[in-house]
């Protein structure tokens, strides 16, 4: 890449920001955040409004039979797979304005300013929104690009059905419905290379002032599912001894789980994120809890080591109910390949932006990724670290400095590989 | 009442069983149980069927502004207020065939008995269908009994809604709309005295074999609502100390609570029924959880000095968060009228009937009926003590027995009030 079209590569902040926050319209909460579910119907708005930008500049766009949705700008040799950057569109209930959909709009930035500059690179460059990446509708999450590379197989995926019964397969059916001009991608089409930007989503670049995280991998993770099984009882007339109390149960579960993953140095990740207490009446001894420990760690030995022991110690501390577990996911810690950090290190150097190398404390389908091609991840600074939030933020200056090292990047990438 | 009235004055046991699995239907639960909160379509069912049978007879039906519906047969005397019989048809979300509907079922009976007898009595004879008295659609419980008696102003109740923000008020007008014949009730309308059968809900009727418990009163009660506040966040990215972690809290500040509302002899009643963690995703920390407390104790001083202390245990044992404590609920136990005690121990002598002066575990509109007029209650051996959960069970035998004593006690007190 020559010193001239650095210059003309200029992303614009302005543009980038823009659409930002016409996207945080999609799903928006009444607290400044955005509840935006896999293929909801403002989610699936997103989406056609971004295939209809694609459409203007005459790029190819398809969709998978997962429903991830790829907009392509066709490169000089049509035997070379393409470059692929983006993320995923949907958030967390009250999720905020950044996660994931800054990933997605720095690699249309890219793909627009490359097409502006008129660059003829020698791959295809694809902006790619991965479906679902959160699982908050469909379980479990990371699943477009997990069925992609081809690491879960699509048949066991595509009956999975949200709250109101509704199937991954009914739901892409609509997206495609919407976007009727879209064609069929095929899963594990080859890719030449990924690279996805994301909001860090902890507090080391905000606090250290600086510009660009280099993300050297991903920790372990394993997530389980925990059934507690007592009997229904009356409030009012059932003595203690006589319950089988499931919520109580469930309590002295959760307190045995806490000494097990507790960790003085704090890098544990210990999480119940759902707690389902049935029939949840003020008056009715519970039945029946089920919850769900969501745990990482960057060393794959204590990974391995701590979960193994959860079903034990549910059965342990479980004292009149009985317990189910299951492991719903694992992924193993994963390391991102070397020259794509190189690549954007370089790339962060040309534009004088501050850079530093961190792991990712969050799953991101650059992990399952990384199995399939040579993949990178880009990390902006965020407020506080705070995600997952409706006061998620990130600034206009960081998601353009972002997005530039993106543009740069795939350049760079296309000369490379 | 003459020897010979005794002997006319017989319920009938199959009709009695029969409409019992025939107001089991409505709102039926796959595992054998009963869902059918107060005034949804099948309880609607349910009163539009007791109010016809109740036609049939030429008997007035009237439905008061709660949404309370009684069903009267005439006395001699138009100056008498009537002697009222009863219960609720609402049911918790895994309930049973019999809690609640056995009492209505009973006075249903008794009334047609008493009318095939042609007996003429002095007092009006009513049977009332209390509305919500399990409170798990619209909260809190017993508002049936309380508006009706003045205890509870109307207006703060009529705009409570349910989860889908459905009004008291229009749920009234749904069952008005389908009882179309009848009258407004108006609330406060005095009462004679009030009787209700219902099924122990607890063990010793069963085990000690008796056939009928007088009971002496009801245990008091105070009801908690808790919010515990803190902050969403991501549950890969955050550490622990970073964390205010509501779902953590809300586990330290039940462990903080079950101490103090340990009792080895085992007569307090602390529940946790409902606990709702937002939002709710395997992936986030939690923000904010809801939980309630319902805490029973027949001595009033015990009922004072541990529910005083509920709001200051949460705020200490919260460790990051903000707690915020609602007392919903609260009722001082009662003792019902010797007179109505004695006349039902009377009408169980004189058919032979074994029967126990004992307390009621749990709450029900004889509480809030007791302050109105004379009231007492009958209760039948269940199955185990076994209720709010579907496999509560009470005998055909039990069943007619307690209904017996209905009818007998309504024409005792007839003549003594």
């Amino acid at each position: 890449m020559g010193c001239d079209q650095n210059d003309l590569l200029r992303v614009d902040p302005d543009r980038l920001w823009q659409r930002h926050m016409d996207m945080a319209k999609l799903g928006a909460t009444e607290r400044g955040g955005v509840n935006r579910a896999a293929l909801t119907i403002p989610d699936v708005e997103l989406h056609w409004l971004l295939a209809s930008w694609a459409r203007k500049r005459n790029f190819a766009v398809e969709i998978d039979d997962y429903g991830n949705q790829f907009m392509r700008r066709a490169g000089s040799d049509p035997h070379c797979p393409a470059l692929v950057s983006g993320s995923h569109s949907d958030t967390q209930p009250t999720g905020g304005r950044f996660d994931g959909i800054s990933g997605v709009l720095a690699a249309v930035e890219a793909m627009e300013v490359i097409d502006d500059a008129e660059v003829c690179t020698r791959h295809p460059i694809e902006v790619v929104i991965w479906n679902n990446e959160e699982g908050t509708r469909f379980r479990p999450s990371d699943m477009g690009s997990a069925v992609y590379v081809g690491d879960t197989p699509i048949e066991r995926m595509l009956a999975a059905t949200d709250s109101e019964g509704v199937s991954i397969e009914t739901a892409v059916d609509s997206l495609r419905a919407r976007i009727d001009w879209a064609k069929v991608r095929q899963l594990g089409t080859p890719i030449a290379a990924y690279l996805e930007l994301h909001i860090e989503q902890g507090p080391i670049l905000e606090s250290e002032n600086i510009d660009i995280g280099i993300v050297t991998g991903i920790q372990g993770t394993r997530k389980f599912e925990i059934h507690v099984i007592g009997e229904e009882a009356h409030a009012g007339t059932t003595p203690e001894r006589n319950r089988q109390d499931a919520f109580m149960d469930a309590v002295a579960i959760v307190n045995a789980l806490r000494e097990i993953f507790y960790d003085p140095e704090d890098i544990v990740r210990f999480t119940v994120g759902r707690f389902e207490v049935s029939p949840g009446s003020l008056a009715v001894v519970p039945g029946r809890v089920l919850f769900t420990i969501d745990f990482r760690h960057p060393d794959n030995d204590v990974v391995q080591a701590l979960g193994d022991q959860v079903a034990e110690v549910c059965k342990k501390a479980a004292i009149r109910c009985t317990t189910e577990v299951m492991e719903t996911r694992s992924a193993l810690s994963t390391s991102f390949e070397c020259k794509v950090q190189q690549v954007i290190e370089k790339c962060a150097k040309q534009r004088a932006y501050s850079f530093k190398y961190l792991p990712s404390g969050a799953g991101h389908d650059a992990r399952y990724m990384n199995s399939f091609c040579p993949s990178g991840m880009i990390f902006v600074p965020c407020y506080k670290g705070i995600s997952h939030n409706e006061k998620e933020y990130a600034s206009p200056e960081s998601l353009a400095k972002g997005a530039q090292v993106v543009a740069d990047s795939l350049l760079m990438l296309d000369e490379m590989i």
